[in-house]
């Protein structure tokens, strides 16, 4: 009598690149495609049987990733040069797997982050950006960005984040501890073309051609970064509608060491559209 | 009896950016959206009557603007910055007029244009990147940048250019001016991250992440860049084929020189795909 063969479980870490806009989001849907469920689908043709895919962040509707990081079990042995890209020939080209790496095997992409980044990115000027309206929220001219820097900076440290979470979120404590909280300017900040979403925008070329020939006058491009130890539901996005209803003047900057010390949802700024999110990175010990 | 409104005709020098991405190309068909088309009923709605829109670079499906320059006789007398935004307020958002000015009365886009600049990405890299898979030519590794480079500079000067145009095109000479080709790096060249296409790309953080984190290894971003007096059909497009096949050891170097003394069409190397192109700027004298 033949033994079955054992099957010994790997514990994959994959970390994972993703324009959300045409996603239902990370988190698999009963309709419409999601990151996780296309990852799943793709690993699942590999091990011959189902694979459960879990995200470190539960990325929303049209909320991007430049590093999501997620945790895998499957029992194939194919070297992780060969697995990247046997997926990425599977996966569609606004999902690519940027690395594979064979993990310890109690790695839970969620469990085992110690932080992730976030990072918000805000375009003022008078005339959007027909390239970058899927990752930026244009928010127009006048913002007083030194007093947002300041309201940024308020939140590092531990504090009740509850006025900057939506309903349906799932934990029951409020609490988090965030590592950095900062409003930062693209180094090409005034200059529309530094920062054009091309691989070579920063050409002196290109320069030349929109500050003199399209002359739209000078862009400031505005990221908000954020990392922590652990996020609420629409936190990050909730902090920034709120950093810029402060740098329109319509709340005082005080206003964010007041959320954090009583505040609930009704007292923060209106949710920021999704798709000027990005989850940045994951870090894990 | 009353006599007619005297109706003075102006000449308007219309800037326009656009992804070409969803549009059929620049110029007006029977089927599917174009700017030209677009641009043209965004106008009659403010004319009332019907407005013919010329452009300075006819771009074909999938090709975007940085600067295509066109112009429209109007009898309107809105000025030019209230224009720009009732245009800005009808267009869809992958076009934005950044620039409306008045011009002299024989003012033409493409007749009085003296030279128009074009730019085509490359991305060198093992993985794709996601966003801007719609914006540069993932070529892969492997490409002999410096033979590209001196291949590229062939080609400024007066020549029959003959060997890169398509079937197709309009005109009877196919010699033209080329005032400037070259090969140029991105300045962030082998930095994943420094040409990351959003507004704070080019951040500490976000290098951190994708050289440590992601860890992608050396991405390297080219740009060929062409000016001219005038261009044939898919001329920059085959110029870049040719050049890919020149990067990948396919053909010599010298393949350029001979092309542009007695090549034809067959000669030169495959049209490179239209998503990489870009009308950079159109100049007048």
């Amino acid at each position: 009598m033949r033994e079955n063969p054992v099957h010994h479980t790997r514990c994959l870490k994959l970390t994972v690149a993703y324009d959300g806009t045409r996603f239902v989001g990370w988190q698999r849907q009963a309709e419409g495609e999601s990151i996780q469920g296309l990852l799943e689908e793709a690993l699942a043709r590999l091990e011959g049987a189902p694979v459960t895919v879990h995200g470190a962040g539960r990325t929303d509707a049209g909320v991007h990733a430049l590093g999501q990081v997620a945790s895998a079990r499957v029992t194939f042995t194919h070297d992780t040069a060969t697995l990247a890209r046997a997926l990425n020939a599977q996966l569609p080209q606004d999902i690519r797997v940027v690395d594979v790496a064979d993990a310890p095997a109690d790695f839970h992409a969620r469990f085992s982050a110690r932080s992730k980044t976030y990072r918000y990115g805000l375009r003022i000027s008078p005339v959007a950006d027909p390239f970058d309206r899927a990752y930026v929220w244009h928010v127009g001219a006048g913002l007083d960005v030194d007093v947002m820097r300041q309201a940024a900076a308020v939140l590092a440290g531990t504090h009740d984040f509850a006025a900057f979470q939506s309903t349906g979120g799932e934990t029951s404590s409020t609490v988090r501890t965030v590592f950095r909280s900062e409003l930062v300017s693209h180094p090409g900040g005034a200059d529309p073309v530094a920062r054009f979403p091309l691989p070579c925008g920063a050409d002196p070329l290109a320069r030349r051609s929109w500050a003199s020939e399209v002359g739209v006058g000078p862009r400031e491009c505005l990221a908000y970064e954020i990392t922590g130890d652990g996020f609420l539901r629409h936190m990050v996005r909730a902090i920034v509608g709120t950093l810029v209803e402060i740098g329109r003047g319509r709340r005082p900057a005080t206003t964010m060491a007041e959320l954090i010390t009583r505040g609930t949802r009704a007292d923060a700024g209106a949710t920021a559209p999704a798709h000027g999110l990005f989850l940045v990175r994951v870090d894990y010990d």
